[in-house]
């Protein structure tokens, strides 16, 4: 998919935390983290941040940009000690900048702490204005400024009572990784809606958004922090505290569909086969008739060989995706016109000319891709292009951490199927039905949140 | 494949040239050549250039980098004028940075010329030492360089008569774009060794190494540029002098092997169709028993589908290419060893779990790379992995503008198929046949440069 | 003097502030700032910003650098609104690094506010540690954000008699520019130890550190703040409130002799006249046989333009300083010793040969300056070399803002004077004495903080 | 003298070259002549470069920027090589940019070159037409190119004739410093027109453009390159040929009246002496009651001291020049008007406030600056204000490598001096005669270049 041509929706963070088990004086749990970062980099693109702690004190570097433009090998050398926390980030709005960068470090009453924070709390405006009746001041408008200073308040607290307090406090999807100076602590909200894994590399513990991170830097996956709990690391290794219990869960669904990596598994499901999954039982739904199935890459992909092995029709790589996109190009104009698409996408040609081409993505959002791509195949010589899209239509907006577009912007939410077909130029669409999507998913019996399809919020 | 890994050999370079067929006052000619540029980044990466004349003088802007890194809107609304020719290249040896970044812009007894060069002369020291006896000075090392002299010392001729005997003395591979104040020159050498195609878009034409970029800037493919032929394009429009006839030609194999794009098509070819090819062609010669086929990606995914086809194996996405991999990167120390490939790699390990595992690549240079991938696979839980490869084993350096490595570092000089299985850890190993190679790219009856894999060269 | 041969005294900051009294939409404030900051450069090079008020919301850019480095034309034109207010800070220790940039900008229970401090407080630790006590948590080590979260403490105070408590818990040099949404505040300690003063220009009051940048946007002065003021600007004019009254002063006297501008007038005193009497009253303190006075550019030069005047011996330029002094330059090695000096000051060697040269500068602190510039002198020909000194031995470090040496590194800890003239090799050294130093700058009767040199602290 | 206002004439370059007298294989060599050309920084600010020689190939690096800007410690150390030349360029009209950075590097039939060039050919159009009728080619509109293009021609003879014959066919002002891999080679033109000097360090050899930079690295003068000389220096010591005898010389007067620095020594003239000579020659021509004598800083200070001496009035700081004046500043809109003198000077409002000042400057070339220092010193409460000039009205432009304005931007070309002082705002105005001036410099009888006040020009 084209990620960067602001047709999709956009995760909000990535995470990543470890605790050495033995002392050490050396950046290896700097290093461990950069690493884990980079393997987490599709979560955000903005700002990336390290911090340290050397069990006395606590260190950190951030900065915009990707993890290997923040980081050089010089500044992971100077970040010495044995625990570390990174945070990557993708900014919604119009809160940008250094100054939101993570991880938080900061100064209280019980020493140094070190916030990074994956989620987006809906009562963030409430919190603060309590805070600041207690003299709170804050530099940010970020959540995570909210959390640290909710920490201060039950700064009298043992610190796993604290943070269970904090946890009543907190209403939406959070997983966080928390640094003092001697403890690594991970928590994920009641519904476990923003996902958080633990690993494990030779003795010592690492805390991720994504298991994908831990085969990464080596690590062996051992579980999902459960929802509601509170995963405390110190010297004395690792203790559970299942601090608030809701008896459900609301995992959101589009890290399946779309965020997170093929190659992670998370709440026991693995993104890959989920994908194809979900690709097999369109097949199953739609009933087209097609002379081959081509993926929009790279997010489309497991769904079209989904399609293509439930279907029997062959898969073949219609479009080609660039390789060494630049991050930032010139804008066109005058006779060059609409070629956004044409510079990160090409058809070949010889590959569907005269054929009626299946093409699958993972999902629409404004729409304005898929006509383009449409154009380019039947500009290369398609017969017929039907568009089939391995999630249902996107109507509703996301308060849980993830960057939908603005309503209005949604096409689902102004037009019909059919009237989508036509404006996008394809012979038929077709979505994945709600049903049929969760299905795919099973025999997990986990609930999923589905509110940008269905608009029906698990919280309040 | 992983390109920048540096287990791969490399292609130099990448041209392209627009002469508008109207007058224009504006940055039309940069733009197109800009995105052309764009779409031919995978032939080099060093360095970016672009020049342009309106009829009356040339301008120039140049720069290390990407395309994208080198040029901005400002700097491309400055070029303005209705020709331009434009280069990207990746530096061989030693001889990197910005003083050999093309085009070459000079001025001479006629005017001002731009250049822009791809391949490899192999009597260059011969023409350095001939021109300097002459008083001739150079500034670099770069071949580019020694064809500008040679123009200068044929001044007194008409261009093409100039060029006619340039094209005498100069021994080796070139596609060369020149651009005068007021004409746009395609040449390519005798034997057609690195390509060069023909496009045409609203009546203006174009010139470029791949016909990708020609799709990229919406321009119809008219056809190659025939070896040894010379054309000119001015106000009055095209013309073609086939300078040199050679009776013969030795396209390099190894753009469809690996350098070109998949959706490009060169001397009848699509690339994409014919790494299919070449990977059924390698199911018919490798027999081996497996229960799925994977790709390394992206370079290795046609061939494997190729050979999924034939053999009726499923193809699966056992192993993801990481997405925003930033340029440069730490190095790993201490216990995060071997890193690697694990950085733009990772197993899908519920698709490759207890699995007989068929990996298909393109090519293996120093095996490496190789090696660390079948390691992932095991880790992952293969049973067996059986590696293919699409060409057959490279035991010959190049000449003719490639970077292959030292003939020492080629594995395929120092092991036989078998001790490289051994090596790289694979329960077998399969190359495909050099017959098999040029069968599969039938029926085409053009010769190939296959110098590589048999030493066979084509010039002296 | 050699001001980045760290063999100098430095300030920590700058400040300037002002509040347009007509409706602006514009990034006049902004500008005015920007222009005001870069008049303050010499008061702090390590980073710069500026927050403005369009009386809604509050605006911030700051980084590293000097102004001119961090701030742009499209950065300004930004910055919109009717109040700002400016900083530009050296950084004494290791808390360096963008995190401490100022102004600080923070949201409370009364909306936001953006603080510029210059000084620094001596009862920190103990307000932080009240200030944890009750929930508050620091992101960095600065005054500043003590000062915000005491603000914050007393939030339910208006805003004049919070300051007033916050004037009472401060103990220390501060003046302090506060910026809400709706006023611009400005703050002198009790003892106004630190400058401030405050200008008119077209009928808007700008607050600043040094008069001189009053002229360089255009100013007029008015006034000196006075110690223990609180000065509240708003739509309705000025308002002054004496918050505190301490009965004494104690300007720093260091302010006279190195820091401020020469083109400064600071509590009465003109800083270019305070030097030439000092050179003056050196000149009758010191009686040498000299042939000619020359003075150590830039500082210096006022002293000895005093002391050839009072003494009647030629001034000339012995020393010339090199302009376009690059902010970073690389370290001799192996035969090039030594360098140091040379690369930024050199002897006119006709001027100083086979002469008894006289030479003034403002202070000594380590000593390994003047030594260099003694030797380069004798190396040109000079016959004698008699260094006089407009400041007493330095001997004690300030904890008001001020980044002395270590003590230890003080060389008139460690020597007597005439140890010192043989260390750098002078034929005699000469300071002024406490006594006529202070003569000098009367007949103003305010008293001044000499601690430096005297080791009397005014505050405990 | 406000150097970066655009209103002073701008000289083209500084060239620094050294032989070290023993084998080295450290960058020595480098690193000294980097110093050099910090030493000569005034003399270009766009561009720097450095070639070394290890006997056997030259090395070379060159940017854009200020020597400390081009050259890191690692940049440096990685120039390794007995002998080195460098430069520092100032770009006169639209010709700027990093292709016409010097050092030149070429190779030619005797091998390699590198070549640094100050001053300007006047017949430069012949001979690269008539060198490109022999089929030279050039990659810039330089007189380097022209320069390495000639050697070339003259390939076949011995070094030493070869560069009497270039200097033959080269018409205009040139010093010249040319590195093969085994040299260093002296060249200045038959009039001397630019400086170029001999020093000595520890037995070995430096060329360089200003004896200050001699000083800064710690060699010893030893004398100035004769008009029409060639020195050079290898293994066996210095040769000198006269290569060409004018009979006469024509050194520019404006290295003395601004170009080069008070503390150089040019063809037996102290810059510094020089200026204080025209100071004092100004005070006998001109009779002004006034009360003190300023400078404007830092050019005319020297002028300004001479002028106080011999009138027997106070010489005076009335005007502060802005230390840390960053490269690059915002432009002034609106309210904030004519800003530009303010930011570098500032006026002692105490000094000059109720007298008649006496202000000198070493020349007006637009008159913009003075127009914009007599309206800042009136504000400051100034009684009277007279400019004296220590140069004669500048009324035609230069063909020798000095960067004259546009004839008509020239004031003293289009007004009287009456006029010119009514049009500045001063009460009086006075230059330098052209034979005060001349005698000034005695008892030197070279002839200098008056012909940017003349019109005589020693070259046709």
């Amino acid at each position: 998919m084209l990620d960067d041509l602001k047709d999709k929706f956009h995760d909000e963070c990535g995470i990543f935390g470890i605790y050495l088990n033995h002392p050490r004086h050396d950046s290896e749990a700097a290093q461990t983290t950069f690493y884990g970062l980079y393997a987490l980099q599709h979560r955000g693109q903005e700002s990336a941040g390290i911090a340290v702690s050397d069990l006395k004190r606590i260190q950190l570097h951030k900065g915009m940009g990707l993890a290997s433009e923040v980081f050089s090998p010089e500044i992971i050398a100077r970040l010495q000690g044995q625990i570390a926390v990174g945070h990557v980030r993708y900014s919604t709005t119009g809160e940008s900048g250094a100054v939101n960068a993570q991880p938080l470090v900061f100064h209280y009453l019980n020493g140094m702490v070190a916030l990074a924070h994956n989620g987006n709390l809906i009562n963030t405006k409430e919190l603060r204005a309590n805070l600041s009746a207690y003299g709170s001041v804050f530099q940010t408008t970020t959540d995570t400024e909210v959390v640290a200073n909710l920490m201060a308040r039950y700064s009298k607290d043992h610190m796993e009572d604290a943070l269970a307090k904090c946890m009543i406090d907190m209403k939406g999807a959070y997983s966080l990784i928390i640094m003092t100076e001697d403890r690594l602590v991970g928590i994920r909200d009641p519904l476990g809606i923003r996902p958080l894994c633990l690993g494990e590399m030779q003795g010592s513990y690492i805390l991720a958004s994504e298991s994908a991170s831990l085969d990464t830097v080596g690590a062996k996956f051992v579980r999902d922090i459960k929802p509601g709990e509170i995963v405390v690391i110190d010297k004395t290794g690792l203790k559970s505290i299942q601090a608030v219990h809701s008896g459900r869960t609301a995992h959101c669904i589009f890290e399946y569909i779309y965020f997170a990596r093929p190659d992670s598994t998370m709440d026991g499901i693995n993104v890959y086969q989920a994908r194809k999954a979900m690709g097999r039982q369109l097949a199953r739904e739609a009933d087209i008739g097609g002379d081959l199935v081509i993926a929009v890459p790279d997010s489309g992909t497991a769904a079209a060989l989904g399609y293509a092995e439930e279907s029997g029709l062959p898969f073949e790589e219609g479009l080609i995706k660039k390789r060494y996109v630049g991050r930032t190009f010139i804008q066109p104009t005058q006779a060059i016109r609409e070629l956004g698409v044409k510079l990160k996408l090409n058809a070949v040609h010889e590959v569907v000319r005269d054929k009626r081409v299946i093409m699958v993505d993972d999902s629409i959002v404004r729409g304005t891709t898929s006509k383009n791509i449409v154009k380019m195949l039947r500009e290369a010589g398609a017969k017929e292009v039907h568009m089939v899209v391995a999630s249902p239509p996107t109507c509703h907006p996301c308060y849980y951490g993830i960057d939908t577009s603005q309503r209005e912007e949604l096409i689902a939410n102004t037009m019909s199927t059919e009237e989508i077909a036509r404006h996008i130029g394809a012979d038929s669409l077709h979505y994945i039905s709600m049903e049929g999507m969760v299905n795919a998913l099973m025999p997990k019996t986990d609930d999923f949140c589905t509110a940008c399809f269905s608009g029906e919020y698990p919280i309040a």
